[in-house]
């Protein structure tokens, strides 16, 4: 398994940064969490005057085994439909995306689907699709492992193009399933708790699916391990996305948190190398219901709070002009002495 | 008192609005807020393709005289020097106008300072500071009744330069107890809920301005109608932006809210015309202790939550990109059909 070399920020600067933002002209703290975002980027770039350069949304497409025991609404062809909309510009993050001046990667990652060669898709599918974790597990070692380095390649690819700050974002009907099983594994919280609606199943469905994911977690016979825990439930798209974020931390790119999905891939990311997290913002809490309880347990602040549930990257890019809100209070705002303003704290 | 003329938005276009949204290639609800604001726009513009036109903020600041009385960690004076920061494009809410292509109109409604000729200040000053409500009714009604004209007539003015979605801003030292005077006197919540820490008062001084207020409130003998209370209580920025406003739904606009302050305008706005809420976007829940009170009174659902306590419009300008993001959502997602996507609910 590729392995990365993270560390924390430095926090040599935390004082410096602390005086500037202290000394803009407004009530002490009263900038609330852009204060504590100007912080961390500050910390994170290591200078008082931080740059957000080429953001990108890189997008990791496959399909599931799990998917065919009907623990979706959405049947699998659907996967391969959103890949098309993605291309033609229309999906939800397409237009958040243009919104912000975000790049696009779209990778096929495992679909089910033989693309027609076609600009902008990027072709590293493992398999077509993975197996199904009822019975067996979803990938090889080996599989996992081309996952992880091509999400981290990928990453490396954004970084020598300028973007120091990326959101990663999925497509792949199944993964709400595959990420409750990393979640409640790694975190104890009962899998009653990791399980939710995902693209949108009544209450039937949901219990449907519940039993389907329990029935998988006492078949399990692995040693609950991230490294084991990614590989016999995730997707392609999942691992990749992992890897990717591995990367990004390890180039100190700043890493913007999607939903339910993505926020399990920081999960199993974190508990590989527990740095990586300070290198990310946690972009929104979405509707899926186990969200909040994994953000919770990573103590992770969301930005914003929306009640979306699209999935594609699409709610760490909403939350995006507020990142970029941090970063010019701490470049463009004015100095009580620059303004000769009582300094009323 | 100047009338207004405000009917809530025509439902017709509410079925045709509800058919296009769940028909754009995503899960039902999938996008949350995005979609019940896209919904709101589209029943104010009166259309299924709404636009955001010429966005601008309008601040308006004064004084109080209730500030004499030690409620305000910040000096009088800071009023006006914030005034400045504004015009220099160094304050809090000039580097959010900047980032998302708002206009600004900076409004002396009632500064207790003669500023000298200069560009970008709009002077209609009402009187040097408000009278201390704790002995006698803040203003007159006369004074009254031009601050809501003035704040109409400036509304109009944006209006006519082809603006269709605005927020308010206020600076004044001592308007957080002036509207906390408003929220007890219209909500019937106790005084106690209403009275916060302001530009950052510590425990002692948020119990001194408790007294006073409380005082003041045993003072008042007036008949505890929303034109009384705004008029004994309120500073002339704060009755400009109710003025403000209601011309602003009159006119069909969008009105973006901002903090406490802004959002206890919005109450005395609508207790006046109930209509007006219709019109409102409610930016952000601040940090200011009331003001999540006030906002469940209203009925309101604030759409960030980030700790902002700064007022000047920052908090409601922040908000705009999600305002954004609803509209972009209605024009340029692709639907199902579109797509070939199987619609999977």
């Amino acid at each position: 398994m590729l392995t990365f070399d993270i560390a924390r920020p430095d926090e040599g600067l935390r004082a410096e940064l602390t005086e500037k933002i202290n000394n803009l002209a407004k009530p002490k703290g009263s900038l609330g969490r852009l204060e504590e975002l100007a912080m961390q980027i500050g910390l994170v770039q290591q200078t008082l005057s931080p740059r957000l350069e080429r953001p990108m949304n890189v997008i990791f497409a496959a399909d599931h085994g799990i998917a065919d025991e009907g623990v979706s609404l959405s049947p699998k062809e659907v996967t391969r439909q959103v890949v098309f909309n993605f291309l033609s510009g229309g999906a939800g993050v397409c237009f958040l995306a243009r919104q912000h001046g975000f790049g696009m990667k779209i990778v096929d990652a495992g679909v089910d689907y033989d693309f027609p060669p076609r600009d902008g898709l990027i072709e590293h599918k493992i398999r077509k699709g993975t197996r199904n974790f009822l019975h067996e597990a979803a990938m090889t070692e080996a599989e996992r492992d081309d996952a992880l380095a091509f999400g981290a390649a990928t990453v490396s690819d954004c970084h020598a193009e300028g973007c120091n700050i990326i959101s990663f974002g999925e497509m792949g009907i199944g993964n709400t399933s595959a990420s409750s099983m990393w979640m409640t594994l790694l975190t104890a919280i009962p899998l009653t708790q990791c399980v939710g609606a995902g693209s949108g199943l009544n209450e039937a469905g949901i219990n449907h699916k519940y039993k389907v994911l329990k029935k998988a977690l006492d078949n399990y016979r692995g040693d609950g391990s991230a490294a084991d825990v990614m590989r016999y439930f995730g997707g392609y798209e999942m691992v990749m996305a992992v890897g990717g974020m591995l990367r990004a931390a390890e180039l100190g790119m700043l890493i913007l948190v999607d939903g339910f999905i993505m926020t399990n891939c920081v999960l199993v990311a974190s508990r590989l190398y527990p740095a990586m997290l300070d290198y990310c913002i946690f972009g929104h809490c979405g509707d899926e219901a186990g969200h909040r309880r994994v953000l919770d347990y990573l103590g992770a602040k969301p930005l914003l709070d929306l009640g979306l549930r699209l999935g594609e990257g699409s709610g760490a890019v909403c939350a995006y002009p507020i990142v970029d809100s941090a970063v010019r209070m701490l470049n463009e705002m004015h100095t009580f002495e620059q303004e000769a303003i009582t300094k009323y704290f």
